[in-house]
C-alpha cells in the first residue's frame, strides 16, 4: 500500500538523520535524552527541578517540543540555560530533522546534557529516533496504572521509567506497585524512578542517574 | 510535497466515510459522539458513570478504541451494553472506516446514543471526524491549566468540554478558572462541565444533557 511505503520511507529517513545527530552528540561528549509522556504528565517540572539541581555543576540545555505555544521554553529560559522551541504547528512528534535544525542554535561542545522534550504524546513519538541515548518516559499516576499496557510501545521503547505525581497516590485510585509490574511486564530492562516534583521525592536520585550517565562517558 | 497529498487524500476519503457514518445514524435517529482526551484522562471512567444513569432510560452502545487491549471493552461490557472493541495495534488516532467497520456489530436501530471512546491522544484525532454530532474533550485537571493553549486543534474542533477529576484540585496548582479561561479562549462556543467520576459531582449535568440531544433528535 502506497500510504504504507511512504511511512517507511519516513521512517528510513528519521533513522538517517538521527544517526547524524548522534554522531555529532558522541562527538562532543553530550548525553542526549529525549523525554516523552502524555500530555500533562510533569515534562517540564521535572525539567525544571532537573536543571535547579544541575545547575553550576553540569551544563545542559534544552530543546522543547510542542504542538503550539512556547510556553514551557519560557519556563525553562527562566532557570539560564540554553532553550530551544520546536512549534511542530499540528505535528504529533519531534523528528530527527526538526532536532538537528534546532541544534544549529546549541554549541555541542558547551554541554554535557542535551535534553528534548518531546510533544506530549504516548503514541507517536515512540517510533521516531531523535538520537537520543536514551528515551525516558515520565507516566504520572493520575493516569492511571494500566497505561504501560495499552500504549506498550513508548514502554518498549524507552530505558528510563519516571513514575511523577507520586504525591497524589492517597486520593486516587491508581496502584503504584501494580504500574511498576505493567511497565516491567512490557519492558523487564526499564530503570525505574518514583517522583514528585510537588515534594521533590525522588528528583534526587534521577539526577544521580543523570550524572553518572556523563560520568560514564568522559 | 508527495507526503502531503498522501496526507490530504487520507482525510478526503475519511470525511467521505464519516459522511456516510453519519447518514446512517440520522437515518436511525441515533445520537453519536465522540470522546477523546490524553491517555488516563478518565474517559473510561466518564463512560461507566454516564451508562450506569442512563441504562435502561435509553439504550446505547459503545465502540472502544485503543491502540492495544480490549480493557476498556471489557469494563463497557460489565453494565450489558453493546461494546465493540477496536484495537487499533498502534494506531494513534480512529478513523471513519474503522466506525464503519464495528457498525457491522450494533443493531442502530435499537439504540439512541452511540458513544465512540478514541484512543488516548490530544493530537491526531482531532483531524479525523468519524461521522459523530458532537465531539467531546476531557481535560483531566491533573493535567495543568495550559493543555488547551498547547493543544488548541482539539479543543478548537470540539463542541463539549468534560473537565475531569475536579477532585483533586486542592492537591495540585491547575486552577479551573484558568482552565475554562484558556479553553473558551480557543472555542468560546465550547459547552462545558465540570466533572468528577470519584464524587460522582457534575456526571447527572453531563448525562441530562446527552438526553436532551436525544430529546431534540426524536
Amino acid at each position: 500500500m502506497s500510504v504504507i511505503t511512504v511511512e517507511r520511507k519516513i521512517l528510513e529517513k528519521n533513522d538517517e538523520v538521527a544517526n547524524q545527530n548522534r554522531r555529532a552528540f558522541a562527538e562532543h561528549g553530550v548525553f542526549a535524552i529525549n523525554i516523552v509522556s502524555s500530555p500533562g504528565a510533569g515534562k517540564t517540572s521535572l525539567l525544571e527541578q532537573t536543571i535547579e539541581r544541575l545547575k553550576g555543576k553540569l551544563d545542559l540545555a534544552v530543546i522543547e517540543g510542542d504542538v503550539q505555544t512556547d510556553l514551557d521554553a519560557q519556563r525553562v529560559a527562566r532557570y539560564n540555560v540554553p532553550a530551544i522551541q520546536i512549534v511542530t504547528r499540528g505535528g504529533c512528534h519531534l523528528e530527527a530533522g526538526l532536532v538537528r535544525e534546532a541544534l544549529q542554535n546549541i554549541d555541542l561542545s558547551t554541554i554535557k546534557i542535551l535534553i528534548i522534550e518531546n510533544v506530549g504524546n504516548l503514541v507517536c513519538p515512540a517510533n521516531y529516533d531523535l538520537g537520543e541515548a536514551a528515551k525516558v518516559v515520565v507516566a504520572s499516576t493520575t493516569e492511571g496504572d494500566d497505561k504501560p499496557l495499552k500504549y506498550p510501545a513508548m514502554f518498549r521503547n524507552a530505558s528510563v521509567l519516571i513514575i511523577n505525581k507520586i504525591d497524589l497516590l492517597p486520593y486516587i485510585k491508581a496502584d503504584l506497585a501494580t504500574l511498576r509490574r505493567n511497565a516491567l511486564s512490557i519492558n523487564p530492562s526499564l530503570k525505574v524512578f518514583e517522583t514528585s516534583c510537588t515534594t521533590g521525592a525522588g528528583i534526587e536520585e534521577w539526577c544521580e542517574w543523570l550524572r553518572g550517565q556523563v560520568g560514564e562517558r568522559s
